[in-house]
């Protein structure tokens, strides 16, 4: 059902990077579920969370260690969130540090664990205790598909991708991951990717690089409003590229954080393609606005009305449901001087319907998969542009269904 | 498919109030679209309009009459909002109200116009100019169930309720109609509703009972977050009840005000009844907040939530996607204090869910159809109370059916 995504045939390996994924019956279902990430040492690691007050236990213990020490490994699982699991939880995700730490001769707080699934059950800790040993012997530095796979959970499409650029004559590679599918309204930080280059750079360096990308591509795409408890991206550096440690202001600084801006973007708008139910991958642009944040109120407040969102999924050109979500938004402008287009077209000017707009010119529009709604304020210079899908009745049906 | 609203039988003739109703043809389906409530000289008439931006345009001119002159008309129709139509909607409009004044021999200016139904396309003046005459001639006192049935566009049951008291031993009726049945999130306004009595009062006294009325109950309700651009509620005194004069702080003003937030409670608790696709009534209790506006700001956040309204529907205790509504919501509080109820039984405390709780306990309340969602907040003393549905197929296929 994902518009217009293709699942990556190859990902490549990131220099000081190994991976491994196996089934350690976390999921129902028996597919993978528990994903091993080991970075070199020496690597930077740069790490943004959910801003959800009720976030899970393994982002309280991933966001603890990050402070203590440089991590070694990132130990994942799908299935379990370990959220609104309160002290057993907080102890469940400490223990899966401590059973890899054993493992991999590392200290506990070398380890930083992430968790995605449903919320509110306990983490079943034996399954991950058993399945610790054959998960370590797994790590292969070709394994980021299985990686990928891994971490998903409603998603229906693996989404991955690796870029390469030179950096002083050397090749440098960055490749992620992401998972999705739903409660998706990621908020000073994203649902759950992973992304690693072999770029030499400082951890402070790359935790500007993450931010930056992050506010551009995961914070700034929504299928639900729903931010979730687990949401986290980790933005890996393993220094073994051979390039020259990247400093700031440097043309490398530059040319690194157009690179993972890309694959951050690629990464939020594959998992918009693959919403829950999605049959529509739909760009809200609005322009002219007094301030971005008055841009983004707007652009989120049509991208989240459910009559917008019914009518892209019934390729219905209701603009008028449009025009009531921007009206409603909490943004000052004058009706007769903000304009609404359907991609191209003009198709409300004046306070009403352009009076060059037909029917026929939004109905061809609104049939295709994808869709731009632009939004022009008039009312200053400030821009933003956000990323949404439809909602469809396999939305309702994936979300009533989810536990059973 | 409307959650326990049964329709009413009969609904009192309030004295001074003659009302009519006629299928002009600018339904579809060939039901009754066109209303016209008259009210006897001297009548009193308060109002609360939509806070959209984009207000269509017999908001725009019944605010303008209303500033002009003590209004002797309602002329409502449902099937076309005339909203999203520019400097053609206010002319037809103004239209409307100069043909019904020709008709009953007063001024435009004494007709408050009304419209809903579908946004963006131009009002069918001809039809309505047709129907003026038999509408005109069919105004009588038993008619508060034909214009409750009149207004009506996606509601699939007759919105009505009539109170007495009696003030001085006069016996003062009210009887008020309203309807939904989506885009519904009412902003310091309501949808249509339309609500008389023939106590005597001030105009000034009957706004004040009006917005006060409203603001807990109209205002408190959410289908869809979606603020109409039509909302109106309008609130008629005839003063032929034979009372005194009712005076504020007066011991009269507090009952009459009383029965008038009983009977907008009433009306605003219909329309989620009845809300499209509805098949549970969910009422969110958000207690011990720091202020009103945060209590109300954690209900909407919870009421909007488009997962927690999926589980509603499914009847599935999900309460993990409560709590991360909740903490998501942007207000501040400590998760190890805050307790969430569903009806009486705790499942959420001290971070994780309540010790006590079991998931039958869960499935047992999420199976019936009235559900009550309550928050502590343990931040301060204020509380808020909202109302909503659930979000169910039936929801996705009535609005992304909606015009075809």
């Amino acid at each position: 059902m994902a518009v217009n995504l293709l699942e990556p045939d190859l990902l490549l390996a990131v220099k000081g990077i190994r991976l491994a994924s196996i089934a350690a019956g976390i999921k129902k279902s028996q597919e993978n579920d528990l994903v091993l990430i080991q970075m070199s040492e020496n690597s930077q690691c740069a790490a943004v969370f959910t801003q959800n007050l009720f976030c899970a236990a393994p982002v309280t213990i991933a966001r603890e260690h990050l402070q203590l020490q440089a991590p070694r490994y990132l130990l994942i699982n799908s299935g379990n969130a370990n959220a609104g699991t309160g002290e057993q939880g907080l102890r469940d995700a400490n223990k899966c540090c401590e059973l890899l730490a054993k493992q991999a001769g590392c200290q506990a707080k070398e380890v930083l664990p992430f968790s995605t699934g449903v919320i509110g059950e306990n983490l079943p800790v034996n399954n991950i205790e058993n399945s610790m040993a054959s998960l370590y012997q797994q790590l292969a530095d070709d394994n980021w598909i299985n990686a990928g796979r891994g971490i998903m959970t409603t998603d229906t499409k693996l989404k991955g991708i690796s870029r390469q650029i030179k950096l002083q004559g050397k090749v440098v590679t960055v490749t992620g991951v992401a998972k999705g599918a739903g409660m998706i309204q990621p908020d000073m930080a994203t649902m759950l990717s992973f992304i690693a280059t072999d770029a030499a750079i400082s951890k402070q360096l790359l935790q500007q690089c993450l931010i930056a990308a992050v506010n551009n591509s995961f914070n700034a795409i929504t299928v639900d409003s729903d931010t979730s408890t687990n949401d986290a991206c980790v933005l890996i550096a393993t220094g073994q590229a051979g390039n020259e440690p990247i400093t700031l202001n440097s043309e490398n600084y530059q040319q690194l954080a157009q690179l993972i801006n890309e694959v951050c973007l690629y990464l939020a708008q594959a998992i918009i393609r693959d919403a829950e139910g999605a049959t529509k991958f739909v760009e809200l642009q609005v322009n002219t606005a007094r301030s971005v944040d008055d841009a983004r109120q707007v652009a989120y407040t049509v991208a989240h009305s459910p009559l917008v969102k019914t009518a892209l999924f019934a390729s219905d050109p209701n603009w008028g449901r449009i025009l009531a979500a921007v009206g409603r938004a909490g943004v000052d402008f004058d009706i007769n001087k903000i304009q609404i287009y359907l991609n191209d077209i003009c198709i409300v000017s004046k306070g009403g319907r352009d009076s060059a707009y037909t029917e026929e010119q939004g109905q061809k529009i609104m049939q295709q998969q994808e869709i731009t709604i632009r939004i022009e304020m008039q009312t200053g210079e400030h821009s933003a542009c956000i990323w949404t899908s439809d909602l469809s009745y396999d939305y309702v049906k994936i979300n009533s269904e989810y536990r059973s």
